[in-house]
Formats: structure tokens, sequence, C-alpha cells
């Protein structure tokens, strides 16, 4: 059912420290960043010939990763996303697998249908299911 | 510098549980579990179209892997693998500007040349990089 891995999203606690890290250390093209108020985080993308880094950092009261950072203050692997063709039947087949979706499915930063797959059924990974 | 991201490393403390979460929830082609004595772990490769996950789990005594897991139990993502061209000059460039790499260059478990990274010093996030 998955297909490519669409991003690896990562928490950091200084958004352009980050970004430098992934530019200028590692020599990668990154984006400018992109304030996405409605899911409280800035965004920086990290172009990779096959994938996405994105770096995210909380924007605005009751951030989602704002906890993330109080737990992890260094920053860190917050979520991996897999992409899927119809969300709709990914959802079925988590909740037939015993498997627990978080939430409703909802749009997403990439303005794609989205949704999240608890940690502790998927090896102690958060995973982004995102609607192709 | 850095060019495709290689693999997402994620440790796991079952490996059979581990795999049919890919293969059989998430519907992912898996390889057979695969032991490096040299590394100590075993390794399970989830193909996906763009990239690859491997799933760790501790092999023998001394396994670099058995530490993180005891801090997390249920598993977690252990490190990103960035490809590089030149690891000599990729050893230099991180020393340049003050990253700190973890020991030496190693052959690591795909048998190419490779060289792990400080999280402190990438946004929280144990960094390999693999000369492709």
């Amino acid at each position: 059912m998955i297909g490519k891995l669409n991003h690896v999203a990562i928490v950091v606690p200084d958004l352009a420290a980050g970004t430098a890290i992934y530019r200028d250390t590692l020599g990668a093209r990154v984006s400018e960043p992109l304030a996405l108020p409605e899911h409280g985080v800035t965004t920086v993308f990290v172009e990779l010939p096959n994938t996405k880094i994105e770096l995210l950092h909380p924007l605005g009261e009751n951030s989602p990763i704002a906890r993330f950072l109080e737990k992890n203050p260094g920053g860190g692997v917050h979520h991996v996303c897999y992409e899927v063709e119809d969300i709709q039947a990914a959802a079925e087949r988590m909740k037939q697998a015993g498997a627990r979706v978080l939430g409703d499915i909802k749009i997403g930063a990439h303005n794609k249908p989205v949704l999240f797959l608890h940690p502790k059924d998927f090896c102690g990974t958060l995973v982004e299911l995102e609607q192709a």
C-alpha cells in the first residue's frame, strides 16, 4: 500500500540555525521559511534528489509540536510521511489491522488529505500517510 | 553536498513484529532478515519506490543500538543516512564547519564507507553519511 517516503519531519529549536546546518554544513538546497498558522508550524523544506526533509518549528499558541520540543529541547525526528493513493482506503485498512488512527483525516500542510498513526502501533515512530 | 536520502533507520524491539507492521499493515515490500554480526545488528530492509527504511534489532553482545532500545523500549527512529560522493571530503567539510564526526570513517552495513555525525550538531538527529 505505501508508496514513496514523502518526507521526514524534524522539529528544530531554532529554525534559522537548523536551516543553516542543512544549507551550509550539509550543503543541501533549502526553501525559504513558510509559516503555516493553520497547522501551528513554520517549515523549511530541505530538497533532496529523492525526497524531502521538513524542518518544523512551533508557530503560535497550541502548536501541535510544542510539547515535542519541550520533551526534546535539542530537536529530533518528529514523524515520517508515506504516500498512499487513497487515504480513505488507507484509513479503513489501518482500522481493520487494529492500528490506531489519531483523529480524523485532515487536509495537511501540502493541501492534501492526511492522517496520523499512533507511534505505539508503528515501531515507536509517528507515521503520517498522505494521499499523493 | 548531500545527495539522496539513502535510508531512515528505525530500531525495533521485535524484528518479526516490526516486519509484519511494514509488510502486512502498511503493505510494503520487505526483505528477509539479514544478520550483520560485525555491526551488531540484524536488519530488515523496507523497500520504498524512492528510498529504504531499515529496521534494526540488536545482535550479540555490545550491539551499538542496545542502549537506544533500553532508552526507547518501544523503538524509534535511530538515524537518517544521506549519500555523499566523497566521504573524505565530507569528513573534512564537517570538521571545518565545527561539526563533530563520531569516531572514524568505517565500512558500513552496505559495504561502503560511512561516518556518523553528532546529534547535538544536527538538530537532535543522528546523521550517517555514506559514500554512494
